[in-house]
């Protein structure tokens, strides 16, 4: 049997390239004593590995150049089991990213129940997407009954549950942007969006402002540049920013500075940054909230499924381009 | 008798100039019912002026063409009283502008102690700038004993009142830059700052680094621009930013962007906008505090004066351009 995973080798300039990548075939890990083999099934691209890609100094060490790429989500079934919390068959999350196969220690290892959701739905909508936007929208942006929500990337894995969490628990009005027509028609159609735009269409200030003629109460940014510098213009009088991603900046070697954030002065407006390593101890109330949001569909998840570990590279490069709805998740 | 007032005639393109205003003499106003005549003895010239003189969208509305500079700060006697609250001889302070006369209703007058410290006290230390300074870092900024706090601007009338006030609440370490050696001198030697640094003499991140080796945890922004980006780069993880002014850019008609605001998601800094008006409310409280550490010299301040109404244009300017150390008051 054979192993195999994801090397990054070259550091991207500009968008990501499959040879940046290398596909290496190993033999299988073997478990130690106190380990766990891994099987994975489900991998996780996100985009703030395009962040660690590079050596700009970010919360996060850069990734190494000619290993795998570790530190992504991945959720597996145990085969081998060398510790007593674990049995073979068993079902876990883990962080040890692009491989067909990982050895963990067990304190590595969090269970998930394979009952209750699909095994792809802890990469997502109950895993550290959702974490962050259930952080970001109640732990971080205050969000408050009646307010008016704007959320950027919002058929992405963290924006499509900040928006719906946002009217589940009482926005008075929650806005979508997003980066295609079937995209803007999924956010109100199936997610329940009161209103949603496609950036690409027209200047996001003019979109947002006919979108919000109240203006907006609470941005939960996952996409920065012209679409943080739209919801500043728009914010109202001691509105939140919660400052979550800004993926229209990642492949860029010269972000785009803000350029009314004097405004946050005037509007007394809070802008604030969520990191989800911060709020892991949220993760117990978050399941025990949004699980049964979403087993009894009222909360709604999509997934964007590539196949296979080889794809892994190409899954991660579509993905910055916006090629996914929902959850981009790699199938092995 | 004459009375003498300041118009504004001309939004100012870029700095101001003397010709954006015309002085203009009248007859002293009359009293009517319920009111009080007012004779002006110190005026206040703030940047926040330098934002209304132009169209710009801001907080509040741009000033009007062609009369009074209405809306600034002032402290005078009280000379004809047609209201019970008020009599003769009494001080008020007020908003009613470059003015030598004021007619004002009892609701516009703020009594204020003219034993208890100086009358020019309550347009700085004691009035809007000292309560900005008070409610920007324990309401806003969150101040905490330990933190290590960088003000920027840190010999205005704003700055020179937060730096001291940290350090008398338990700072760990404050740190201030302004725009001459004689005033980093005045911070350090006069105002007990820690370390201070003129930003004319090299760039703001490498002086701000040297510094505050272990970091900032609050910074109070005065300045905006290069200070922005500098304390941002150098804010420890959950860093907390007040934003209060940006004189670095109310001159400019193109302002700078900030660069590097991807970095308040990665080290989830806090930012957030401080406006005096907000706070009103914490007046009291504040003159309990800060009146009593006035009095006994503990907290010091500095006033720049200048001298008769004619002038004030001129001391506007000046102030503009970094001339005053403390509050710049024009004096009639």
């Amino acid at each position: 049997m054979v192993a195999t995973e994801v090397r990054l080798v070259r550091r991207p300039d500009g968008k990501p390239v499959p040879s940046d990548f290398s596909i290496v075939d190993t033999d299988v890990p073997v478990a130690g004593p106190g380990q766990v083999l891994v099987r994975n099934h489900v991998l996780s691209v996100d985009p703030y590995m395009r962040g660690r890609m590079s050596t700009a100094k970010s919360y996060a060490e850069p990734y190494e150049l000619g290993v795998v790429m570790y530190q992504g989500g991945a959720v597996g079934e145990v085969v081998v089991s060398n510790h007593p919390e674990f049995a073979a068959g068993d079902f876990v999350q883990h962080w040890a990213g692009w491989r067909t196969h990982s050895v963990l220690d067990a304190s590595e290892a969090t269970s998930v129940d394979g009952d209750a959701a699909p095994l792809s739905a802890y990469l997502g909508v109950l895993g550290m997407p959702g974490l962050t936007a259930y952080s970001g929208l109640f732990e971080v942006g205050g969000f408050a009954q009646g307010d008016t929500v704007f959320v950027s990337g919002a058929a992405g894995a963290v924006g499509s549950v900040a928006g719906q969490l946002a009217k589940l628990r009482g926005a008075k009005r929650v806005i979508g942007s997003a980066g295609s027509a079937e995209k803007v028609r999924h956010l109100v159609e199936d997610l329940g969006f009161d209103a949603a735009f496609n950036y690409k269409d027209a200047p996001v200030l003019d979109q947002l402002a006919e979108a919000a003629p109240d203006g907006i109460d609470l941005y939960f940014d996952n996409v920065g540049g012209d679409h943080l510098e739209a919801a500043i213009e728009t914010m109202n009088l001691h509105g939140r920013i919660v400052l979550c991603g800004a993926i229209s900046q990642y492949n860029s070697a010269e972000p785009d500075g803000l350029r009314n954030y004097r405004m946050i002065t005037g509007k007394r407006l809070t802008l604030r940054g969520v990191l989800v390593l911060d709020h892991f101890g949220l993760r117990p109330r978050f399941l025990d909230e949004v699980g049964p949001l979403v087993r009894s569909g009222r909360l709604k998840y999509t997934e964007t499924f590539v196949d296979g570990i080889r794809n892994a590279p190409q899954a991660f490069i579509d993905m910055l381009d916006g090629a996914n709805t929902g959850k981009m998740i790699v199938r092995l």
